[in-house]
């Protein structure tokens, strides 16, 4: 396929290059023409009609960028980057459907990433250990059962969103606010690794383009037109979680919001989403139940047919338990403070701790910190 | 009215005090007779025809109750007691709308109560801060704008509603399910003393009567019935408080949930009342907002007319403000916490505490915890 589009691809490339072109103009120009290579022949008047700012034309007429386009098309093509180009396959369908897809998106990882039902998870950089904790543990809840789980690579519950996806060996699509070789950021490095190894990235943007505070909101249509609904952990009043909200409801997708306590302001923003008719979350069932009919039943025949849960705490000894009954879902505790309620030896107790996260029973957090896994 | 309808109301004393004579019998005969003295009369057949077991028979056409239900009639007046009959005047509009409004509600307090615009707010007996607070300060907020909070004067949630609609010099309506000469639980002989003076205890329980556990959940349809809409605060999976939301919806009130933590074994109910279709509430104002035109019109036009807060924090000292920050609204922390982290002496901080809590911005609970109020 890659051959035969080639020059598509770089008329492409070409075209989102023009200074003054945005989403909204190319989709003007693909609406209207379908094959991009015309435009570099057209007359003033006509680029004008597309709303192309002047200044472009000598630039166009010139075909100025062509060979950085060129430029780019290779530098994908030696990185193993894939190049969707909209009304080709391989262009995912669901995104086709939106008001302003992008014309083009680059992508590395796993295509196969697109074929699954997904659900995007969003929220804000500065979480709560309850909103970090429900991202995972939803995440991992949908993972597993072969949803991809879509995000923004963003700190906090972004990240630990696609944790979640990838702990289940699940698929999980990182779509970028900047191009698809920058890593953004910087100490998500070697989560960008594990996603392009089992997941897929994303983004409209040019190869090299940094991650610029206007990329992210023209970056979220993207993800919430990816999915099949989207789920907003946590986000304060003024958070673009919620432009990401109201996105998805525009593309006429389902938007889900975890409920949390009204005095946290993370929990503002879901809070008033579900008042507005967001659907209120209390477990991955309640995102399953509103996917398309035969989506939703092949899960939940699947999981019936699971053999039931063992009695789990019954696997676990005495002191082990004792341990799990010091640990919160939602509040980190200090090794230290384990250490002095437990009374005892910090190589057996440290022992203890590996046993019940390898269990998938406690999670370590930076600092030292432990908390619960939800159940 | 009281001395005209001194036999009616004997009668229908007397009818409750009937073996194996419910509510629901008790509505039979109430809608095929309307004259509760013509049941005396009746032979076997006919009170067969209502319902009302053999047993009881003798008991009716002997009127072995008639002495008792006088002495009851007697001590009621002498108590100030009022008698609310069931389709006389002074019996509340919206109880009498419900399947089965009780024929008889024993009143003592401020009847003009029941005139204004009403909500009840419910919940758990085991309530977490988290819960307290949230339910007191909606009282609070609620009973200040005039409507009447109605709950059921239980430990946790229904108290804490109670005592914010006291604190805000609001009306508030307690529905017991004992006598309305008991005091249940015991601890709240004060707050019940509170309530005689400045709101209303209500009870279709003859005086006397003790709280059997089977009368709350028959309380409860009371508590719903007597209000525009029901807000349920915290109850856990199989809490009462999800069958009074029940009886909210069948009585087609409006069903109001705060939501909280999925974390919190006490937020279970009310998300899950939000998922089925209850109102989620974020502040007092999601609440007015359901209730009828004019109510609504005139609390939001006097909450327009008010003037704006003034910025509250300006006028605490650095120290004041030092201490508030400590403090949390959703987590009571210990006097002695607070002494050491303020390196202030004991009577000065002391008096620092008294202070902020004259001005509204801190509470004391129980066993020396502070915790600081809902804004």
């Amino acid at each position: 396929m890659q051959a035969e589009n080639e020059s598509l691809i770089r008329d492409a490339i070409e075209l989102a290059l023009l200074p003054g072109v945005g989403g909204l103009t190319q989709n003007r120009i693909w609406k209207a023409l379908r094959c991009i290579s015309d435009l570099f022949s057209m007359e003033a008047p006509a680029l004008e009609s597309f709303g192309i700012p002047g200044e472009a034309y000598p630039i166009i007429r010139a075909r100025s960028y062509q060979a950085i386009a060129a430029e780019i098309y290779d530098w994908g093509i030696r990185e193993g980057c894939r190049f969707l180009m909209r009304g080709n396959p391989g262009y995912p369908p669901l995104l086709e459907e939106i008001f302003d897809p992008p014309l083009i998106l680059y992508a590395r990882g796993h295509l196969e990433a697109l074929e699954k039902p997904s659900i995007a998870i969003v929220g804000t950089r500065k979480p709560t250990i309850y909103g970090l904790q429900m991202a995972q543990g939803i995440a991992t809840d949908l993972g597993s059962r072969g949803i991809s789980v879509v995000s923004g690579l963003a700190r906090g519950i972004d990240a630990a969103a696609h944790r979640g996806c990838l702990e289940a060996n699940g698929i999980t699509i990182a779509v970028l606010g900047c191009g698809i070789d920058v890593v953004y950021p910087r100490e998500h490095r070697q989560l960008t690794q594990k996603i392009l190894q089992n997941g897929l990235l994303l983004s409209e943007f040019p190869p090299g383009t940094s991650p610029a505070p206007q990329n992210f909101p023209i970056r979220n249509r993207i993800i919430s037109g990816l999915a099949l609904g989207t789920l907003i952990v946590e986000a304060s009043e003024y958070s673009g979680s919620l432009i990401t909200a109201r996105l998805t409801m525009e593309q006429n997708r389902e938007v889900f919001a975890l409920p949390g306590n009204l005095t946290s302001p993370q929990s503002f923003g879901p809070n008033y989403l579900i008042k507005q008719g967001a659907k209120l979350v209390q477990t991955w069932r309640d995102i399953v139940e509103e996917l398309p009919p035969d989506i939703r039943q092949e899960i939940f025949i699947k999981e019936d047919a699971k053999p039931p849960d063992k009695c789990e705490l019954e696997m676990l000894s005495g002191e082990e338990t004792r341990i799990l009954d010091m640990l919160k879902v939602d509040e980190a505790i200090q090794f230290d403070k384990i250490y002095r309620s437990s009374g005892l030896q910090i190589p057996y107790l440290s022992d203890l701790l590996l046993r019940l996260e390898m269990g998938g029973r406690i999670r370590q957090l930076p600092g030292n910190l432990y908390v619960r896994v939800r159940k």
